[in-house]
């Protein structure tokens, strides 16, 4: 296991402390609770946004977290729920009074875990909605999920929800736009070689050193196919295909795109992607509004990559172009 | 050889292609030659900053192109410096009049090529000077270099540098203070795998599965030593030692830093990483004014990292800290 780190034990407080030495201006950590919320937070008057999930996917979520964006992230052990302990930590720190969203990926023990904090802090008096995040067409159903899963579309989510808190919309009108972003975006992946979870030292699957699986999970979990390796082009024709079957997006509309790395996939590559995505939508009559090439949602340091598209109206345009200023994304 | 390509021959064109599609608000390509320009360029009133090398380093140099950033970045063959003729071109793009600063990344061949470049555009009559990027402590000379290596520094030169020229300061002024930065930017690397370049199809070096190479160059020139890989606090110590050797840093000195991953090393060990530099610096009551973290110059595949460290006195921070928007970095 060739891994920078110090010890398995310690590998979420170092980085969690690494990520609030690099951001302070962003983000702090409440104390001994794995939460990192908005140093300028609690902010008065809006509706506060909560996500989070199990760690290893950095930047999700704590990357996420500042004005425009998320105001409180919880980090679950590395591919691991977080706790409803915490989660009622970080509803409780980032309510202004003005009602809070959950913002949850669809795994089973995540949505459990927050309903559970969600009626904790109701039981208080907080005022609490969720909304739950489904964008990877590849499978229904999965390993750790009943429907389908939720993977990288969670950061245009994240930016949608954060521009209206931060727009002053009520908690209805803000969970009523992120809930049409929910419906508007889809995504999809696929993976070249495993991750280690440091705890275990070994990886989650072994795949063949030419051997491709279409429609892996963020956490190792099955695609659709393994089989031998294609060519770039090939991949993203299958995977803007089933991404445009789902969508159903007709020439003029609007999206926009992100290209994610899961981690060892190099930048180059990705662009080479987004190159063949970009010709896919042109030959659609698919306007492009804006492009994100990155790592925005990682899987430990597993190679490969997926797609995400954002149907966008007036609304979500107007939203998506807000200014936002978190560790991970800044729409300036 | 596992890589999201069509075919070697075409990995630069559909990366580049890729790029532009993704940030067409940023940068555009120049026709039959691999340089990318801003959008909006050539800017008016202003010197034009140019630089660029050897391709495989993504986002370098394209992504550094926008506004308080570079001008125009050309990008050579996979770890091949840009010919004179491709840079010939990126300068009469880039230039509106004002002069151009070219900033160089110490390799023999850049540097050979980009001076006879400027050798071209001054026969036309067009004001040029050029800066030389060395801040990798590791090693004096190595397989491509006399003197030092030019790394990860180079991204904070080309935004102290990005802001002077959009302050509308001359080429003289705009030098002056970008070799103020170069002499105040120290780096240092490390490296747990190789990588392959396309064309080539094997690793460029064999290293074992319990390995390190402390001092790696970015294509993967020789380093200090080859060890068993060590903790990660471990490994960061030697390199800040190094660094802070060089820079001799007082207490109550402010510089930004910057925790450069190479690619296939996750963000959550970045983060790690980070930490133990953020405890070393404030030990030395060395105040961090900004840091980075992510993959800001890349060595196509490669697991590994570098530290980078930028004094900053009034005059640097006003510089660091002015905006930039540009697809890999921006600020606020």
């Amino acid at each position: 296991m060739k891994k920078l780190i110090n010890n398995v034990e310690n590998v979420l407080d170092e980085a969690l402390a690494g990520i609030c030495a690099a951001h302070p201006q962003h983000v702090k950590k409440l104390e001994n609770v794995n939460v990192l919320v908005r140093t300028d937070g609690p902010v008065k008057g809006k509706v506060a946004l909560v996500s989070g999930g199990g760690s290893g996917h950095e930047p999700l979520d704590g990357g996420y977290v500042g004005k425009g964006m998320l105001d409180a992230a919880v980090a679950g052990a590395i591919f691991t729920s977080p706790t409803p302990d915490q989660i009622y930590e970080a509803i409780k720190a980032a309510d202004s009074g003005n009602g809070v969203l959950i913002i949850i990926l669809n795994y089973t023990g995540d949505i459990m875990n927050f309903e559970m904090a969600k009626d904790m802090v109701e039981m208080e008096g907080i005022k609490v909605d969720t909304v739950i995040v489904n964008d990877d067409v590849a499978v229904e159903n999965s390993t750790y999920t009943a429907g389908r899963r939720g993977i990288a579309g969670t950061i245009f989510i994240n930016k949608i929800a954060g521009a209206a808190a931060e727009s002053r919309r009520s908690l209805e009108e803000v969970k009523a736009v992120t809930q049409k972003a929910i419906d508007n975006v889809r995504s999809m992946g696929m993976a070249l070689s495993s991750c280690i979870v440091p705890a275990s030292g070994k990886p989650i699957f072994e795949i063949g050193e030419d051997e491709m699986e279409i429609g892996m999970g963020v956490h190792g979990e099955p695609g659709i196919r393994r089989e031998k390796i294609k060519s770039a082009d090939e991949i993203v024709n299958e995977l803007m295909s089933k991404i445009l079957d789902d969508m159903k997006l007709a020439s003029g509309d609007e999206v926009a795109v992100l290209v994610n790395g899961l981690s060892s996939t190099p930048l180059i590559e990705l662009y080479i992607i987004n190159n063949r995505v970009s010709q896919i939508l042109k030959e659609k009559g698919v306007k492009t509004h804006k492009t994100f090439v990155g790592e925005y949602m990682t899987s430990l340091e597993m190679a490969g990559f997926s797609i995400s598209l954002l149907k966008l109206d007036a609304e979500l345009k107007e939203l998506f172009d807000a200014p936002a200023d978190s560790p991970a994304l800044k729409v300036l």
